[in-house]
């Protein structure tokens, strides 16, 4: 069993935001899934995805001030300036989070730890929303 | 074919180990694909997964050093702190190396470079063994 | 369906490179493939694979740059240094960026946003070509 579709997320501000739950609610076929695998995929170079702790909303916020520190705007040595400053340092955290998740699926639910969730780490100023390419894979309860 | 499973591996020290072996003694599953992908997922958010140097040691002593600079303790701006000084590091770096890798297998074996090994990367001072989902899908020999 | 080949990347500088032309040179079989997943693996800890902006160099320059600061040479702590001051780092860098994509697949193309392509992350300074692990598994089109 294959499924495989487009989610539009909508608009976050810059940092780090819990999207477990309105990523399963466009997706009900996940439900019927016993064994599988869930790819997420996000179609943009300057946004990213992450599993992280689904809990306390300090630590998105700490992500937000660690990683905007660990890739700064302004660099001198930045030539990559054009569309903003906050474009390139998108760009290298994009690449040190990673663009593509995949996720165990069991008897119809994610199966990830209790503390998990994934996070859509926004890292442009003004974003519009974003895209992501889910595909699904599995077998089917019947 | 799919198989699916936790594993439990043994409690470790803070640093970064080499797992291959342990979680290969789990899979006997895996000698019967003949070409396939084997995902495995860390249910935690304070250790995490990579793929690195399989031979000498002092690769993972310098990981250990590495990024316990990168992602530092007791940093003014953290929140979320009440869990202890290790706390926000470890989700930081648990999101900086990833939760999930997916390695190709072919005849029966992960088809990785002869350098490489998958790592447990224990970012607490004081954890229990940690637990991973297993995901490992195919084309059966026969 | 599942397909699984090892790709022959040719030697490239140290550096970020664009390299989806020549992997999907190598892999015609994806055309025929109306919904799946593309794995690819490099077989090597002294590089990586990331998926970042495929239109501007100076990104890719900005990329190196960048990476060669946050994983420097010569840091008084490494033990690792038999193979050179560049091959520390190199191991870093790997892990950071990660050793394994997957792709979503559809209609017989990668389905990736407009802007994103497959980058070779060359962390050696004199490094041979490199291999990499593909496999491929979805549903034929017929």
């Amino acid at each position: 069993m294959w499924t495989q579709k487009e989610i539009n997320l909508t608009a976050r501000q810059r940092g780090f935001h819990l999207i477990t739950d309105e990523v399963l609610a466009q997706l009900p076929e996940l439900q019927a899934v016993d064994i599988g695998l869930l790819h997420v995929f996000i179609k943009h170079t300057s946004a990213s995805l992450t599993i992280n702790e689904n809990a306390d909303p300090t630590v998105r916020t700490d992500f937000e001030n660690y990683f905007s520190r660990l890739a700064p705007e302004n660099e001198p040595y930045y030539q990559h300036t054009l569309e903003g400053s906050d474009d390139m340092p998108a760009h290298l955290k994009s690449s040190l989070l990673g663009s593509d998740l995949t996720i165990a699926v069991t008897d119809g639910k994610l199966n990830m730890g209790i503390w998990q969730g994934i996070y859509l780490c926004e890292h442009r100023n003004h974003a519009s929303g974003r895209r992501l390419m889910v595909t699904l894979q599995g077998n089917s309860q019947d």
